[in-house]
């Protein structure tokens, strides 16, 4: 586990360094916008999409960090971070705090919180568009859209305080969380040239990890802390969110998690020793504790 | 001019069947997204940004409505209707009419309105990808971020009620509306394969008559009345707005359009007979009411 922790650290520093270096300076007008899009983005994520990006793309041949998977990686960061500021407005989750800090409305205002969000997706694509690859734009757009994330965030939302079914909760976590760490897996992969079959592995990797994310995601607001997670705990239960323990059980949701986190495995275990990070990554997001 | 008509409402009908042709259906889930977008995209907009790309195309060779062409212009629309859906948000202009109709968040609500801009941006650069052409992306997304759309309405909003320079009028102006009509011009070149001289003359001819719709729509908030413009007049003077005519006045700003039109149609003389529609446009667009 050591040399894992060592990666993703090695993967956060190259992906924070990439961002410092892409995202416009406060000092450029109109400075206020620039400050929430770097205020947003240095709050201290786990960098988790951008690693899956530099993982699946080194298992399939590229080198460490080359240009494309770091714009890449930048991109993807900047669009999940797009998706909670707008999660977090008082017309969504309206939620005050985010990793241990004030929301970015809450820290600016909600006009400017709509706008930075909005100015992030757009910036993703432009950095996107840098890597000349047509293929992972098309890849991204539909992860994100309303047959991905956003759809997922649709449904999510209609459906706080009412009766569910399994199938519903599965169908916001396949888009809602899946898609994006789905998508990531394979723009990485995409930008080493990997061939179609590989390709199809992957994605059976990243929907497996990606569902698991989500399940564990749910455990934790029942069984962690406001201090250890940085943000509210309980506020599933609370606002009657359509979740897998509250469908099933605590205990059938880790079996669960453990069961995708299996699968995720044993769909890489044809790249041999080139997969050892993608499993180490498996492993860590189920048994993760923030 | 009645040519010119006749081109415009061509260019609207051809828009609108591929609009309504790319569009998710309301039936598709979630239902309620798409619905929205729907709804949103089909408010009766003049579809000016999509003629630009069209005329754009056609001047430069291209055969009116192709593929590529048409695919743009469907894209462009959607993301002018995805900053005017969040523009309307009450954490923003907080405007409850558009084009004489309750606007998304008023007809649906707050929240499935930011989510219902977000897919429409992001559903259009699914769309621009499928021109298989990099640079139109890079072009669009830079001017839509902060450097382009989203920077001047940054400031629009930050200079409410303040006093203002005519240099950041002009800011305002250049960025929150000129920006994205130049792009339409560019855009329509680069998918003809024009070359960079051609490019260059045209986006001064899209700079200039994008700055002269700005001044333009400021006199007519000044000027015309709420049955004829479909939305309230009067609200730039209420709201402080930072506008050309009330940093100058009504006369030197309709004298100032039309200077912007003279050297939209100068730079455009150079393609003859290729730039009677453009020509005609530039006309258009200083003489509308609406």
């Amino acid at each position: 586990m050591s040399s894992l922790n060592e990666y993703l650290e090695k993967c956060r520093v190259t992906v924070d360094a990439t961002l410092d270096e892409l995202l416009p300076s406060a000092k450029e007008r109109p400075g206020s916008i620039h400050e929430l899009m770097r205020y947003s983005m240095f709050a201290g994520g786990k960098r988790i999409r951008p690693a899956l990006i530099l993982a699946a793309n080194e298992a399939c041949g590229g080198s460490y960090g080359n240009k494309n998977a770091c714009l890449a990686a930048a991109s993807v960061e900047m669009l999940h971070t797009f998706s909670l500021i707008h999660d977090d407005l008082p017309c969504m989750d309206d939620d005050d705090f985010r990793r241990g800090r004030p929301t970015a409305h809450k820290a600016f205002n909600e006009g400017l919180a709509v706008l930075g969000g909005d100015a992030l997706c757009i910036f993703a694509y432009e950095v996107l568009a840098r890597t000349g690859n047509i293929a992972v734009i098309t890849e991204m757009s539909k992860a994100l859209g309303t047959s991905g994330m956003i759809g997922g965030q649709v449904v999510d939302i209609e459906s706080e305080g009412k009766p569910v079914t399994l199938e519903t909760v599965k169908y916001i976590h396949d888009n809602k969380t899946a898609a994006l760490i789905r998508a990531s897996i394979v723009i990485g992969a995409q930008l080493a040239d990997a061939d179609a079959a590989t390709i199809a592995k992957l994605e059976e990797y990243g929907m497996a990890i990606g569902l698991a994310f989500q399940v564990i995601d749910d455990i934790l607001d029942i069984t962690s802390t406001t201090e250890v997670l940085g943000k509210d705990v309980g506020s599933d239960q609370e606002r009657g969110k359509a979740t897998w323990p509250a469908l099933t059980s605590l205990e059938e949701s880790k079996r669960y998690a453990h069961e995708l986190t299996a699968t995720a495995k044993s769909a890489v275990e044809f790249l041999g020793d080139k997969a050892v990070m993608l499993v180490g990554i498996a492993d860590y997001l189920e048994n993760r504790i923030v």
